[in-house]
């Protein structure tokens, strides 16, 4: 996607010969770059980075800067501590007075202004307001004995198209640059009342609709292992935040994948939920009031514990009555959770349209091997042996697409065309990519499609799993542990689950990397479609050697506690 | 609607001089008459009225049926005792053995059919079929001891969207008569599952989209106590049905106040639940994939533990296993439902659109000085006192009559084309009535827009309330308490609930009767608007003196059980 990197700095921005000179007159690409410039000069100097560090960064170089945090001196021994603790414990620490939130929080500014300048991961940046209320909130909890609620003192990250008052979420419109909002979304509103100290916002692609992180906003974010990969999208910002221990816990969305993609490319826990477990009002959308498939936002974080610490602290407030479309369903702890000794767990190593890749293929196998050695009741489900089953795939990627697309665009343009930057397109939602004049009618046609669709899906893993009370579905959440920029191809091992509308965990297998011995591709592969010829043609297995892999656990519909408790285990036993 | 009643018999059809003889080629007229004459072909000859009787009755003789049944020497006297018991005892003389299968399905089938004949309420007829099944049922009794289920030997009618296999649902249109399904509805399933006996289906009008009931396929269904008058709509044969006591139980299905309007104009109680509670799947549907308002299910009574007795049976099956959209909510017993002794009651006398007429104004006043007296913390709320409340109202009622309309009658047309019988348009559905355009986007527009109106309504609701935890909202189901044929014109103070997904119960005031002195319209009745002055220019108190009164109770979303709880308690209140 040239066009579509930032200017000058971060270290993101570079190898862009599109980019205008920012002193052209008042175009878009002027506004682009004054963004960048007041992003960094939010950034306190003492925490920046040397210019000879930044300049050997760049999408290209390949770099990996996961190490920088620990040699740049700007953080503290304490704050390096902080920053790499697991999040249960810097909770337990902070309701101890331990640490105070002030020292939390400015150690996870910092090491989040260093994961910026190397990635290019942050949109809005609210350090000195953070800090400040990290300090009411130690003197709230001095002057009263007890923490303002579950998450007092804890920073948090979101996405940016969480909207807080007079801040902007862009979501890679540069018409949104400088359009700050008049209003917090419900759910920050409730995250204040935790205690949650918000310190930043985090990068999106344009309109949250790639599977990648790029945008003329914002220009393009990085794989903190490798600058050449993408940390996934469109929760990307979130991932490369998270895997630089940038932040604590962090707040993504999911569409399609959006949440799921980047935790598995960055190697973190994700929780994708159900919609209505958690309030979606008021925030931002690219596809503002396309409902055939529903945005959720929920946890992203480097820890198992930290899914459900929020997830509790959430729903305990009750949202519902706060976000009409929010569900009356409280939060069952996970603890609690009886799971049978022997799970029963379908093991979708292939959904039929492509093949994944050969780490993934290998990840699969290791959990097919360890779950069944661990006693589990083990169904192997592969759709790619059965047309019907590999018809049923395509038909739902089919409508997923097809939903998004079915204005053609015309939201999406209309937004870049106000700026100027419609010049430079967002892939697959190009009006050239589908019908303009697709009609109200061929939308509920589709509807009614869908609604069938998911009744023959839950058929399926039903009469697979044996009955109606099946533990969970394991699968690869992409074909691809990441891939270079501008190469990822396939969402629908992600998307399958939204257009079902059933929880899912990433969960990053202890042990196993990618290693370019073993994954390389053997022999000639042979792809039965375009899209699965495009997912393998950009497979480098030396680009990718050494990155985590991860896999997702699907549990039943708005059983997100029993969905955990079910990842949890299928962890543990994979290790 | 000229043209829109069914040919020659039973007495509902009297009064059309557009119809077309039958025998004159194969027109949808020819179609619809045939239909008409095979289904009273269905009831067993000794169940037939005499001549005499029918010929006195017509949409326009105003004649009260509802002692026929009592008077006509069809049923016996245990028949017409069945027939008249509450709906619980009924099932408890089941359970006991008192009472067989086969004698209660016998008793319904018979007043099922003097009712049908009457008014011409039912679309299917399955007797035969259903008295065997009664009689397995009544076998497998005596046989293991105990009962199929909590619904065993219970006869319970269905709207006509509910398909059963083998069985049309023609929903009103021409073109579906003689296109009979292929399989059960799900909800029909898990019926047949908990014991109940389906033995007929219920008249809608075309597409479901009238609050009255009349089509080209099945003519007029007329009101119990006044031919003249409507039952109401959709779910209007069911309430005729109903108040005939041709059934002690019936499911109809509500998107703007197809359960309630019906279940008020005939003195019924119904549960209107929030999406999910009730399983939807493959059920028949005039506007197919239209999500934007959502369809649902629930029942309809003569008596308030009917309500229950099936909700309960139906949410135990838990559903959420067999449709992808139900939610997994168990069902929490009605009786263990913590109340406080003052409950806090919005009283919506007016919603600023359209004022009720007199006997409902009266009612809604009745129950204010009841509940005030029986020390609950009512608060009272006329939106036409309240230029912003009344926007809210106006502008919600845009919303769902823009979704009904979003694709401009396409689908609705494309049906009645098929058979040719789209020269007789439904009103408000009609091509000219809507742009045929409305693009995809504008549809998103409206739906973004909708969900701001959900969470400024509820805001609203709260603040009046004086916090989230309202117990409940009483308003009217409508602004009358029935109307003449073709002259029903506003169904917001149903669809506004619609639109927020909130349940609502219909609760019928005890003691409470239209009164043609107390009733009249005083002084000089000014109309605010187009709308309202239709409701009221066609309000006629002679026509419906003596009519029951009923007012609708909405509680919080998916609350169902509090809900029934609520209403139970603002009934006997009333009382």
């Amino acid at each position: 996607m040239p066009g579509t990197v930032a200017p000058s700095t971060p270290a993101a921005s570079n190898g862009s010969s599109k980019m205008a000179n920012p002193s052209s007159s008042s175009s878009w690409k002027d506004i682009a770059a004054a963004k960048v410039q007041s992003r960094l000069a939010s950034i306190p100097s003492d925490w920046h980075l040397p210019a000879s560090t930044l300049s050997a960064i760049s999408s290209t170089s390949g770099t990996d800067v996961r190490t920088i945090p620990i040699t740049c001196d700007i953080l503290t021994d304490l704050e390096l501590e902080i920053t790499t603790t697991p999040v249960s414990t810097i909770l337990a620490n902070l309701q101890s007075r331990t640490w105070t939130s002030e020292a939390v929080t400015t150690a996870f500014c910092k090491r989040a202004a260093i994961a910026h300048q190397l990635t290019n991961c942050l949109t809005e940046i609210f350090f000195t307001e953070a800090i400040a209320r990290a300090r009411e909130l130690d003197a709230h909890f001095a002057t009263t004995g007890k923490p303002l609620g579950p998450l007092a003192g804890l920073p948090i990250s979101l996405k940016d198209n969480f909207n807080l008052d007079g801040v902007d979420s862009n979501l890679g419109f540069v018409a949104w640059i400088n359009d700050p909002s008049n209003h917090d979304s419900t759910l920050v509103t409730l995250l204040r009342e935790q205690g949650a100290v918000l310190y930043c916002k985090t990068a999106t692609p344009t309109a949250m609709m790639i599977a990648e992180t790029v945008s003329n906003a914002n220009g393009r974010t990085l794989h903190p292992a490798n600058t050449r990969l993408t940390p996934g999208g469109s929760s990307g910002g979130e991932s490369a935040l998270l895997a630089m221990r940038g932040s604590p816990l962090g707040v993504g969305t999911d569409i399609g994948g959006s949440i799921r993609i980047p935790c598995s490319f960055a190697g973190l826990w994700g929780l994708k939920p159900s919609f209505g477990r958690f309030p979606t009002a008021k925030c931002k959308s690219g596809l503002a009031g396309q409902e055939a498939v529903l945005s959720i936002n929920g946890p992203m974080c480097n820890d198992f514990e930290g899914l459900e610490m929020y997830a509790k602290a959430v729903v305990d407030t009750e949202p519902w009555h706060a976000d009409a479309k929010c569900l009356p369903i409280p939060w069952t702890p996970v603890s609690t959770v009886q799971l049978p000794t022997s799970l029963t767990l379908l093991m979708l190593t292939n959904n039929g349209i492509v093949s994944p890749t050969p780490p993934v293929q290998r990840a699969m196998q290791h959990a097919i091997a360890k779950l069944r050695a661990a006693g589990h009741n083990v169904i192997e489900w592969d759709a790619s042996a059965n047309s019907t089953d590999a018809e049923l795939f395509l038909r739902g990627q089919g409508h997923i697409e097809s939903f998004f697309r079915a204005e053609g665009g015309a939201t999406v343009h209309s937004i870049m065309e106000s700026s100027g930057e419609h010049a430079d397109w967002v892939p697959g939602l190009a009006p050239t990519d589908a019908g303009w004049n697709c009609t109200v009618k061929d939308l509920w046609t589709l509807q009614a499609k869908r609604t069938g669709w998911q009744a023959e899906l839950l058929l399926r893993i039903q009469q697979l799993a044996g009955g109606r009370e099946f533990d969970g579905i394991v699968t690869p959440v992409a074909a691809e542990v990441s891939t270079t920029h501008d190469a990822y191809h396939h969402i629908f091992y992600t998307g399958a689950w939204n257009l079902m509308d059933m929880p899912a965990v990433v969960v990053p297998l202890e042990g196993v990397t990618v290693d370019k011995e073993l994954d390389a591709v053997k022999g000639d592969f042979k792809a039965k479609s375009e899209n699965e010829g495009k997912v393998w043609s950009q497979y480098k297995v030396d680009e990718v050697h050494g990155l985590p892999v991860c896999l997702q656990v699907v549990g039943q519909r708005l059983r997100e506690e029993r969905t955990l408790a079910v990842a949890k285990k299928v962890h543990d036993d994979c290790a």
